[in-house]
């Protein structure tokens, strides 16, 4: 491993040990100076950009790179304003350091508290679209985090500027410590990201399913995110089909190219003949391609004006399409959905349509995903819709957190046993005093603040 | 990978999807069923530990097993019923899935809650303890998650009896699924466990220092644990001596061998002259052995009737003794103390002697460890002084659960969207409805609950 790398990774380790006790106003102060560096450098910024998108135009005509990631990659006046709203919407939030999460007696002065905490060093390692920077830095530097970023090399310049801009302007700020935030920048360096375990406490990827995997597949950090997002929706036989139709389209059709659209339709085999053939014209109309198992298909072929009805193979069941692409499949029962989706999904978001109470319990209960939705579209499994502010992920984890991550997910806490000479031993052997373990309405920072002195 | 293993591991996985759902008096009936199968075998329990016990001695005697393996091996009439108290301890716990976490309304008629909820297969690898198997399985349970257990070889008989009289007992009660809780025999299947990440969740060893290590590099499922348990004792210039005589001696001397036991000393070198003398007749009388740095040693040397004053080697900062061992250093500032701590330990437990509230705080701030103790013996970390009623471990990880953690350990949650058709569309676009995202005082219960009709 190159020692440069390791060394820029072992300071930012060293200042997340700082940035973790930085206090609210300091850090705010540091949120400020960075929104007003966007500001003040929009040029520059614009200039580095052009760079990156001029070579990514080029590599395009070769045929190298996709359109869709040119115009992720452009970065124009109003999406610095969008940098810059989103860094003061960080300002906004509540600091989430220092929180006293439970606070115990567990004997007359002898208190213990658990105190929200940084996690301490995060990797975020993210494909081509240089806003991710000043999202993630912000979020970071407002929960206590120092952070390692490493970008696509198609957004090189721009991601070099703006993280310049970004670093100075928080390092500016009397208290902030330096170093707390590193830019890496060749391809390789991802995989000395990826084995630096002893100091880096939490990785997050930004990008593709199979970029996510590699990462998933290739280190001992944590990662927090989700490969797939096979999402259903499972209309039961129970189901108001008005609500159905207005659900399973938006679930597929809204936006289908992200991890929370449908990718594959349920259908109870009793509503079946009546759901599907309006159905399949609405998502007909769309563009959407249908890939029935034999049951709908057989349903669906009798319609002329229908244009993409195909079958599907068992490979379909497994596929995020990202696409208007549609898997349809008629089940004979609540539970051979739940076992489908279980099965096939990737635990990530799906949804029932039912008017039947028991069977939203039983859905809930038995559906092993980050996210059940009754009644209501996949799509709304998002930070911004579940009120989080801002977004670090959606996690398809079963620790730490789970479905849509916000700064949150950024937090650990810490126990800190406020005593007076305590020992253990006095509390064993025969006459051992006895813990009171009484739930005190007390705050750590009544026990260790000392701002106001 | 032996099939019948992974089989094992495939029917655990199908099982915890319906444990999640069982309900509270059901899991309570399985419990108090497993606590009156213990008690109705005592016979044929420690008939199969005496096995265990023979076989062991004969290894003991070759010199292949230690005396204190062998005395954890041992079960007695009176483990049995500390077995049989701790299940019961757990059915009084209250249960923790289904808690509604938070509840938010998105909009009119569309309700987010989060709900807490099992993490679903739990891998529990231990060294020869047969009473870890009811102690897990009733945490477990409770908690509504499948197991997976892989005890020591030596342990084997006494492993088969409890865990088959458990398995039984728990499986006898109306609504509990077959198959949650598996027994794995052969050393060769603690590697398939540890591959198999595409069905366990979380792992829990419970073992040594090196066996959790082995774990750790070898598996890519998170393991909830630590490795080292380095901990220290800062007596700071501004200590109250007597409170640093007592925690200093209770922190090493009450139960060395385990893992919140102190192993390096830190002195301010303001206070070491006084301090350290009086300190070390203590842990000279109680037989613990003092390594020290070049200026504790020349404070100590002087000293004729102590009896094991040695000198430390770099080696000695970063060495868990599990002993009446004592590495010592002197340093100029907390901010020296500081550095050492979160260098050389292992981010478990470590503590500060001091009367000065703004050390208190920094102390607190920049330890980078799962306990801090202020004025408090390093023992107190524990599940049970921490009043969780139950440990699963200690953790020193940096996400999802940290310090010591009780049943809360085993818990995730998933997010429950409940709508009436709402479709992502209608919130998006020019005409876009608003999110009011207004805090609502509902439980998921309130909307899903079916137990009345």
């Amino acid at each position: 491993m190159a020692q440069e790398i390791e060394e820029k990774v072992i300071e930012a380790k060293k200042a997340s040990i700082i940035l973790a006790s930085v206090n609210t106003g300091t850090k705010n102060a540091a949120l400020e100076a960075m929104a007003q560096a966007l500001d003040d450098n929009r040029d520059q910024i614009l200039a580095a950009n052009q760079k990156d998108v001029e070579t990514a135009e080029k590599l395009k005509r070769k045929g190298e790179l996709s359109q869709a990631l040119v115009d992720r990659l452009k970065v124009s006046d109003s999406k610095i304003s969008g940098m810059i709203d989103g860094i003061r919407d960080v300002i906004e939030l509540k600091d989430p350091v220092g929180e006293t999460i439970a606070a115990l007696e567990l004997d007359q002065g002898l208190e213990l508290f658990q105190v929200s905490s940084p996690i301490g060093l995060i990797g975020v390692i993210f494909e081509s679209r240089p806003d991710v920077v000043p999202q993630v830095m912000s979020l970071c530097l407002k929960s206590g985090n120092a952070t390692i970023f490493k970008g696509g090399s198609e957004a090189l310049n721009s991601n070099r500027v703006i993280f310049d801009l970004l670093k100075e302007a928080a390092e500016s700020v009397k208290g902030m410590p330096a170093g707390a935030f590193q830019l890496m920048e060749t391809r390789e360096e991802v995989n000395d990201i990826l084995s630096m375990d002893a100091y880096i406490d939490l990785l997050i990827p930004r990008g593709s399913n199979a970029f996510v995997k590699y990462m998933q597949d290739n280190t001992k950090i944590p990662v927090l995110g989700h490969a797939d997002g096979i999402c259903h929706v499972y209309v039961d036989e129970d189901a108001d089909l008005t609500k159905a139709y207005d659900v399973c389209f938006d679930s597929k059709v809204q936006y289908p190219a992200v991890c929370n659209a449908m990718e594959t339709l349920l259908v109870h085999e009793k509503v079946a003949e009546k759901f599907l053939p309006t159905m399949a014209k609405r998502f007909d109309e769309a563009g959407v391609e249908m890939r029935c198992d034999e049951q709908s298909y057989s349903i669906l072929e009798m319609i002329d004006f229908l244009k993409s009805i195909l079958r599907a193979t068992e490979e379909d069941w497994s596929t995020e399409y990202n696409d208007l692409i549609l898997s349809i499949k008629i089940v004979e029962s609540m539970e051979e959905a739940i076992e489908h989706i279980n099965t096939y999904g990737s635990h990530h978001t799906d949804a029932i349509i039912t008017e039947n109470k028991f069977k939203k319990k039983d859905f809930t209960d038995l559906v092993d995903s980050s996210s059940v939705m009754i009644n209501a579209s996949t799509r709304f499994a998002d930070g911004f819709r579940y009120g989080k502010g801002a977004e670090v992920g959606i996690s398809t984890n079963k620790i730490h957190a789970r479905g849509p991550v916000g700064m949150e997910g950024l937090l650990i806490y810490k126990y800190v046993l406020v005593g007076d000479g305590e020992r253990v031993a006095d509390y064993a052997g025969p006459e051992a005093r006895k813990f009171t373990h009484r739930k005190i309405n007390r705050k750590a920072s009544d026990v260790l603040d000392t701002t106001l002195e």
